[in-house]
């Protein structure tokens, strides 16, 4: 009854088990247990999130409700972090889960103390031009935090700006920048918790009690130009569905990428060419035949993972499992 | 009981019925009936594609198996064309439906025989590197099919190369250039369908039987670059969460919205700064504040609505209905 992914249709998520599985072990060794709390939204899927628990990661990183909702009945829930804004908390109230959302205005812990949430983080703005306030008024809304009756367990600040840089050096000094921002911030809000970085910065940012990487499990083609440990693990598995004297095209298109980021990489030096609705066109390095199956490898793995309904884990040809990308929506 | 746009969870598709109604109009009154094969691939709606019927459009273009079955199921399958190639036809094979799948190789004709397909379009390459025979190999693949006991309904050629260009001379004359290819090899296929255009090529592809046109009824920024008396119906309503001086953010990310095309647009003339997984950072035209609701402005409307479990189509800020998007995956 075993399954080989010549059985599957496509365009599939496939995921290499020994690629996730170094990914993983690889990151428990530089930040383990609650050094780490990995951030679903890269990969949303909660038989991953029970793989990365399973490695000593017990806190989780969540961008939206449906994922806090989805890792709570997972038994995923005990310490989930909305590391986002909402203004209807009331979906986090009702969890059954230890639940802490980030709040950068009143409105927000309004909106986080009318919703039944107990726990919040106060959410400063270190350079990216995101959600985050400024990191003066940290301390205030600290307070105005407290005095409606929220804990208030510290304080997050994501350098998303600096995640991506390409030179080291570079990344480390506005990492440092960031942190200090995040840190003075700290000293005004108190707790215990400092939340920050990425996949990019995991190593270099050593001021976070916390880290909030999500990308390094599953990786793609931009993250792989950086300096890390982690390799691509998760690919797009497409079938050759026409051929031609000077291009091929197969069936993974622009809603099985995220395209945010570019075009895709393809296995085995094919050079893309354009991407369309249900197709990639390719140049290939070598002939391919109509039937042939190829690897797509993703440029951003968020909105990627985000168009399938489920990943198809593998050890080669052969397909070990079906996980269900069942965190999806909002 | 009735619901405003203010009761939606947000990021959330919002259609507004009455530019639908214009545009299903205005397409069918210039392309009544069996003029018009509306593409669903672009709304992936079965509510919609009836709205579609209902204007008189009875035959339909599908880019997948999935929409070709959800169609079926929907009762719209009179006369369903994939206008794409596929290698395992058996899921057409089986839908009660009357089904014509695209075909461009020996291997694809050999697949719809094989799973039961009885009819198809012979695929032409009219100019857009992506499926489609040589226009030369047209005629044989043509009688490959019929001994293979095929009914070959004739030929179909997309000027994807072309629909999106903005000077609509130059688009006449492209559009001819490929339709004379797409005759040329009519006469060497026969039958009585020749399937070809999209939005952009609408009204000067007079060459085809019959237009593919499937953008149309909802529209997106590229498309609204155009001369095109289509406006846009769809948008993604978002809630302002985070507010500064300089810049706001609102919940509709990269797994909102399409971005092959671009970043997307906001109503009011909000400028669009970037867009990140679960946010859109923006310079707001005049003050925004937290809990506000905006609406973006797909640049991409096929890959935008595929991210979507439903769309809501509303008047103004009352909520009318919701269509799932029942096509999505594949």
């Amino acid at each position: 009854m075993s399954r080989t992914i010549h059985d599957l249709r496509t365009p599939a998520l496939i995921v290499e088990a020994s690629v996730l599985e170094h990914n993983i072990r690889t990151m428990a060794d530089a930040l383990p247990g609650a050094r780490l709390r990995p951030h679903v939204k890269a990969h949303k899927c909660t038989a991953l999130a029970a793989r990365q628990a399973a490695a000593g990661h017990r806190s989780f990183t969540c961008a939206t409700i449906r994922e806090m909702e989805g890792m709570a009945r997972a038994g995923l829930g005990e310490d989930l972090l909305l590391a986002n804004e909402v203004l209807d908390a009331r979906r986090l109230g009702e969890l059954d889960a230890r639940v802490t959302v980030a709040v950068d205005s009143e409105p927000t812990i309004e909106a986080a103390a009318a919703g039944g949430v107990r726990e919040v983080l106060i959410d400063v703005n270190v350079g990216l031009p995101r959600c985050g306030c400024p990191p003066e008024e940290a301390g205030r809304l600290a307070g105005v935090a407290r005095s409606e009756g929220l804990e208030v367990r510290g304080v997050m600040g994501y350098e998303g700006h600096v995640v991506g840089l390409p030179d080291r050096a570079t990344r480390a000094a506005m990492t440092e920048d960031s942190m200090l921002l995040l840190l003075k911030a700290h000293q005004e809000v108190g707790g215990e918790i400092i939340s920050a970085g990425g996949t990019g910065t995991y190593d270099l940012n050593t001021w976070a009690t916390e880290i909030q990487a999500g990308s390094y499990a599953l990786m793609d083609t931009a993250y792989a130009e950086l300096d890390l440990p982690f390799r691509q693990a998760l690919s797009v598995l497409a079938t050759v569905i026409s051929a031609s004297s000077a291009h091929a095209v197969a069936d993974c298109g622009l809603k099985a990428l995220g395209m945010d980021h570019g075009n895709p990489a393809i296995e085995g030096g094919h050079q893309v060419w354009f991407v369309s609705d249900e197709h990639v066109t390719f140049g290939p390095a070598q002939p391919v035949r109509v039937g042939d199956r190829i690897r797509v490898l993703p440029a951003h793995i968020d909105p990627t993972v985000a168009y399938h309904e489920e990943m198809h884990v593998v050890e080669g040809e052969e397909v070990l499992e079906a996980w269900p990308v069942d965190l999806r929506g909002w």
